[in-house]
């Protein structure tokens, strides 16, 4: 076992994760690399049913070793919140009772919310099978449910970890949606795209394939729609003129050879 | 094993989930499983390591059989992707190739999108520690990564499955972010608040609660914030009238005990 990793300077606007009489040792472990892939690291344990610690957790935390080590264990789910001021309970079954419900999303940013005003947050995560008693759902103010297939709902523990989780960090990542990942390249100005549609309208009118006259306007347009489509790179605009000077020059080698 | 379910209904729009060389048949089920929770259906597999079918993935899918039964063997990726118009591949290790990269949850919009126009959209998964090879990644127009902590990114292609299908469900689930489950309840009406405060201010009143006089406004102003802060419903109104009236009986037959 790895040496202890304090957990001093971990980020305490962060849920705590707790487990609620959970039973499989492998599924604590799944619990702490979920929460090391999203950035949580403080896991509390309401009577774990086989004790703390538990070797076999560690194999399936994939090394979220710290985690694990540093994870407390409480004798009851109130004794598990008595510090905290938000706590969240993660249950598929709506029960009788009048409860704010968020999704994953809507609770990922308003965690983040009372993380940013300085307010402990915690998420309560029932056992394998028996889930949470309403005992302990009437502790949380908030509901979290997940929106899933009506005819498949059962998730475990570890995923229901990993989507909370999940959410908590994207409501703080600025990652582009969508971006082009291009190394070093650049993207093409539009005087280099412009000076390769040219370049390649040229060569097409001296090969004659923008023929006849009277059709020319129409198929230039298709051309410069297939590749204004594209985000070219500088690097790409090289690479078609180039393709461009091969055809050309292997058309007339070849000629040549004919004649 | 149960009887196949067919296929035949399934929804045609929702991508398919490639998985390139899986390794354990756990994971394969899990995989089935994290499908089933967000409504996808259609599994592929490209030259599993253990042949298939494959027994010890039934368990691992916790009932989410008819993906497994229904699920394909191809010998090669581009066998896999043949007949598909669009192509993901999840992976987190940015490689030299100039590549549009998307988060699952543009991702997730954008397989919507494709679905919508028709198109079959079908996503990558490579093998557990492998990943895809250069030669994948290129068939793939969009790569998938996950936004996750730096100092630990390493996801098992069970979580990565359930993360992609997770966002394909939400771009399209209309489930209020945040919203108050309320039974048979209904929200309160500004009258019945306004009758429940109006009747704690009298007995306030009558009781000597508020005084001297000239403060009454400012304590009524911060009673009224702590009800107005709530969204009470009907039957929390009739629920706090009552007990305003039980205290003060309570109060009147003890006084009169004492005379």
């Amino acid at each position: 076992m790895a040496a202890p990793v304090s957990g001093l300077d971990a980020d305490t606007s962060a849920p705590v994760i707790i487990l609620v009489r959970p039973q499989l040792a492998q599924n604590i472990g799944k619990v702490a690399r979920a929460m090391a892939n999203f950035g949580l690291s403080e896991l509390r344990l309401v009577a774990p049913r086989d004790g703390w610690p538990n070797p076999p957790a560690y194999p399936a935390a994939s090394g979220a070793d710290w985690i694990l080590n540093d994870a407390k264990v409480y004798p009851t789910t109130a004794e598990a919140v008595a510090d905290l001021n938000a706590v969240y309970a993660t249950t598929a079954r709506p029960r009788e009772m009048i409860k704010t419900v968020e999704t994953p999303r809507h609770a990922g940013q308003s965690m983040r919310d009372h993380g940013l005003a300085g307010r402990r947050v915690g998420v309560l995560f029932g056992a394998e099978a028996a889930g949470l008693t309403n005992d302990e759902l009437v502790k949380a103010e908030t509901i979290i449910t997940v929106p899933c297939s009506p005819d498949f709902t059962s998730l475990n523990i570890a995923q229901a970890v990993l989507l909370v989780a999940y959410e908590w960090f994207q409501a703080a990542d600025h990652t582009p949606g969508k971006q082009l990942a291009s190394g070093d390249a650049r993207l093409a100005t539009q005087d280099e795209v412009e000076g390769f549609l040219l370049h390649l309208e040229e060569e097409l009118t001296l090969s004659g394939f923008l023929r006849p006259p009277e059709k020319a306007p129409h198929m230039k347009r298709n051309i410069r729609s297939i590749f204004q489509r594209l985000e070219l790179l500088d690097q790409d605009v090289r690479t078609l003129r180039g393709i461009i000077k091969s055809l050309v020059l292997f058309g007339r080698s070849a000629g040549k050879m004919k004649h």
